[in-house]
């Protein structure tokens, strides 16, 4: 039997549970132990530790506090670690509970977190996701279920002192050139949400007012929302601190490439099971910066796709120089105004190719003045058929169905 | 037996060859037609029109003519084609001519193109492909063999006079922005080295003072750089003008996401073999504005993968906010020290990133303030073992051959 | 919440639980009842009803009671199937219970059952493989590991009388060609074990004789052992009775294509869920008289494999007229002998190419002759490397690590 | 510029040329070498050597001579290779000659050669494929195209004389069990047809008499009809004689698993390019008795799939024991039948299975007396859609076009 080390109570706060912890300090003391090689079972909140619930209204997404997310387990001492390791991680498995098989996604408010595409979804609405097996479907989209691939959205090892100053010198200064730009162009430390485990007293303030945010990835990994460290794959991540300090959360069921909604996977409560090992001095042996992995053997196999094209020119026929989010924003809307024709609304195309596995490619970086992204959407996750053919699109979809919005109040 | 319905000469400058042009306007003459249902062979030059030799002297890469590119063969008239449709184009196969079998990769001097990591790699440098089959190799690069991945970097349809209008204002207010910059936020019309196809006297001169230049992908697809716009591809174009006028060029035999040398896939000259339809008014039936396209289903199929991870912090530590290019180039960065550990000079790992079947992947575009972006590098094109492990890399090459450098003058 | 729609106790006899059966016959009573687009679970026992234990002793395989077997949960009556429809399942998800995370592969005695290759393995051994969520190994099978591919090794609807009169029929046919055969050439009908679900008295009793066993895969699915009928297919399956009468059961793991130990997969306890539709008149409407599936989207991508060759001439250089299963048998023969080279005993080889994802392809069936089978053996399940080269093969295991055999008494 | 070494002329008879062969026999004279390393270019004819014509009479195919069958390029000596090595071939592409771009596919009449389905398909029928760059189409096949999967359907080294006279030993002792059966057990010598390639006089003769037939598959390989070893894919030659003998021929253009029409493949004239090496002593250092190969990176990704399931029981209700190739013959059947119910004609329906990328898998071997194979038909091959659902197939052929039939004369 594989021991859980970290056990949460979704009827509970996050902040009652001090294996839990929502920003990143290298004070945060360790909540386990492991040995490498031990493999063992590491249970979280959902990012935003409970704020959304299973319904039809989308008042909660609107009304979130992001200053609160993300709700992290860990840290976890890998015994032996030391800084200039790399840590290996076997993600084995990750799983819903048995009583929580679902899952949501959103849009924030453009004045509360916004998204990828916020100017053209500037209101909070929501979509329930429900598990079937490995399959997922929602009640608020009709007419696609897909397969999961399920990772965390967030994983890493504490940063040291260095790297955290580095952290918030580097998003402050950035934060300086329009301190007053809605949404904010980074998130500051800000004591008064934060979790800091089981740091109590003078310290615990002092680290909270610290303490990085947990939002950005960084060089540690991170909030990286890459859909493809879905179990199965295999991770190794620079090592800063004595016992590499692992931190796990923000478990997805799925994810299109961007996580572009923000709120922005299917984003669920669960468990990860992981097995963990050190390759020593390996960041200077690999030249390791950031982390590096190996996909999974076991991904779904949408191999059929209807890729969509979008280049640096913006939304108002303004040209950019190589900017590839813009290139890519195109690509969404362009998916967007494809799957309308199908009877979609437009939030529900958002939503899929938030949701579903799209890919998002890099595809021409250097042909000045205009980045090429495209956007691969897997055409078998459709119970129709979804082809461009010379009949022209069919509306499967009467529209009576669509996503709840909370709009602002 | 299919026709070829457009024929080159290599030993001839392709400025004699009137199925031949290097600027994109409405006025240049269609030089063959087919009809929806036909398919036909179409050969190109390589998109520099033969500049680059087949030797271990990188000068001619440094000298290159950039003004000259692309050397495009059409338009091909489409019978019935009309403004508003969708051109649906099958990429049946292309190739290399039988006594042609290699290509080349090049990095441009800073001063002269630039590329997408130009202040680290800032002279020319020139890597030579040799095509073994449907596999390549090459006498600069050792250790590595892979499938080609054929693909046409650039094709599409004449634009009108409208749209053709549009993409000039628009570039031309960024090159304003700052009209010194080296190298050139983009490339404006420039008549003196314009190949017009079979426009002659002052409908040339007028035409070639107008034409847009081809190194940008835009709204009609153009040079998009798509490595996945392979054979076995079907595309779905954009019709702006009667009969279309499909142009194509820029044959690669291989190249990776991003094309981050610039010149910066294996490039060829070759033949490319289509079949082509038309689906009526597929514009406004669809909502399409860029190509849509289906992938092949005959890729190679690299699933081991080593993938790095790139944030928006610059090299110089600064941060950027959700600069997708920048965290691709980081990604680039840490793919080429890694290799580096394995006994490749830093170029070898630039082109190898640059030359092979390569994915760059949009992972996360909203954690502000970073941008993450992931380079997956396949393993198994390589001869010996790249994976991490606990003994550290091993040294499998010994530094004695390098791609050959042209240093400015 | 799904429904667990039949339950079982791993503490109590399988005989105790009438919701199980280990027979086909039309007359053992419904145990539960769904609709068309429902999904449920449905907990089953391992194969042989729980005679195999975790540990080090392979007498339990051994002495295993052949005749008792597969106990399989239903069977599950849906509303409306009607005979002649199709019952189309998806298998949504399967899994081992959370304190039961391993299962068992198991050479039988040549007297008491065999397997494929019982000439050259006549004794009973057994290995267990522990469940890494995903991925298993063997404390019996070093240097292995691999992601599951977990599937229903029996799984269909009941016959009616005609049907189950025509298999009785033909089997003991042949069973009459050979009646002393030792392992038998068939199993007939046998009373003493059978476990006929909710039938009592006079009913159980005519019904228990006649009960077709489950041993063989026959019109209606049964005991296919088809690995790539895994989570995540579809399967159409004939329906023979009112209410269709689906019966499930013989979990595995993992299985290389032949389950060729005969407990030839990696055996386990768990649950299965699943959900049904229905297609009226589908047999008549699709011609279909076996059933037919699609796989699952969500399959290992072991892409690399050694691939060994077998031809229809025997152990002994007997030349056999187009007898593909002795090709295959040949080619398992050569997988095994390679895999000796490396370390592993003969044994661990057979077990190897039983539980991991091995593919077995008719290749060519028309040579007389010779028929050809190949043995697709996946690299990348191995932690060293494995692929021939001028070398020579390293032996990587010591030989102190065996799969524990049971002599016969 | 890679050498071809072996050049054929279509406009002349295969007889004619002699750097082709038409048996197995040591002393056959090599007629090219080459060296470890080396590449080159090999032509063939197809495997009858011109007998079959690109037009709608299949009288060519019922008149086939076969005892002429098949002309093999080589044999060709590589320096070095010495009995007990292995002959490692890298298979770098493989092509149709620029005016050859068809292929056919044949069922030979009962009478004269038969085929998997023979009592099915007892007379001689013909479907020509044009070659569309990758992909293939028929006039006689409406409604399908695929890319191909191009492959050497023969390919060996030559036999020492003590392996020769084993394969004439055994393969005599099986057609000496019925030698007056129609079709033939097996093939014997035959020297009337019999081309020795540069062998001439006594020496002919006397070889021509002992000449093992090409038509199984033996220890060598030879004619293994495998489609996997396609271009892209590197195999393991066992070598018994001094210089190898690496001789090749009967090219295919695509086939599905088990070649089930015996001229059962698309079968072309066209080029195979190759590169070789030698493992010294490998035979023995990794146990190797039939060639084993690993698969090309780059192959048709149709991984959708219609998966049909045949037992060992036969076409008359027969109960046979664990015979893989009745279970075989059994998912053939089924998916014919399928077909048919969306306007194909039974013909049309063998046609397709047996040349379209069909894969056949061996399922399960044990479960006496019942083997299982299934037969996975990729779906997207198909222009229409051939998935099952609830309102029922729909018939897309009119029937109008049909596989062209010689009756028996």
């Amino acid at each position: 039997m594989t021991d859980t080390i970290i056990k949460i109570d979704l009827s509970k706060s996050a902040y009652d549970n001090d294996q839990v912890h929502n920003r990143w300090h290298p004070d945060i003391p360790m909540v386990a132990t492991v040995k490498p090689g031990d493999d063992f079972i590491v249970e979280c909140y959902d990012w935003t530790g409970g704020q959304i619930e299973n319904n039809d209204d989308a008042s909660d997404v609107r009304d979130v506090d992001l200053s609160q997310v993300h709700f992290l387990s860990g840290p976890i001492k890998v015994e032996g670690a030391e800084p200039g390791d790399l840590l290996e991680v076997d993600i084995l498995d990750i799983g819903a509970f048995p009583d929580n098989q679902w899952g949501f996604n959103g849009f924030f408010s453009k004045k509360n977190g916004g998204g990828f595409l916020t100017d053209r979804f500037p209101e909070a609405q929501k979509s329930i996701w429900d598990f079937n097996g490995m399959m997922t479907s929602s009640r608020h989209v009709p007419g696609v279920e897909f397969a999961g691939i399920l990772h965390p959205g967030l994983i890493g090892c504490l940063p040291d002192k260095k790297m955290l100053d580095m952290w918030n010198t580097r998003e402050k200064a950035l934060v300086d050139t329009d301190p007053e730009r809605v949404p904010e162009l980074a998130t500051l430390p800000y004591a008064e949400t934060a979790h800091m485990g089981r740091l109590t007293g003078d310290e615990k303030d002092k680290a909270a007012a610290e303490g990085a945010r947990t939002v950005p990835p960084r060089e540690h990994g991170g909030n990286c929302d890459i859909k493809d460290l879905t179990r199965g794959s295999k991770v190794y991540f620079p090592v800063y601190v004595d016992g590499a300090g692992l931190s796990v959360g923000d478990l997805h069921f799925s994810q299109g490439d961007g996580e572009i909604t923000f709120c922005g996977a299917i984003e669920m409560a669960g468990w990860i099971h992981m097995r963990v090992n050190i390759i020593k001095d390996g960041m200077a042996k690999y030249q390791v910066k950031n982390p590096i992995f190996k996909p999974s053997k076991m991904v779904p196999k949408y191999d059929d796709y209807l890729i969509f094209e979008g280049i640096s020119v913006d939304e108002d026929g303004k040209q950019h120089y190589l900017d590839t989010s813009i290139a890519y924003r195109q690509a969404c809307h362009n998916a967007i105004n494809y799957l309308t024709q199908f009877g979609y609304s437009e939030a529900q195309g958002y939503a899929i190719i938030g949701c579903a596995p799209v890919q998002g490619h890099i595809s021409g970086v250097v042909d000045i003045p205009n980045s090429c992204a495209t956007l691969w959407l897997p055409t078998d996750i459709f119970e129709f058929d979804v082809q461009p053919n010379s009949e022209g699109p069919k509306k499967h979809l009467d529209g009576s169905i669509d996503i709840p919005k909370a709009p602002d109040l």
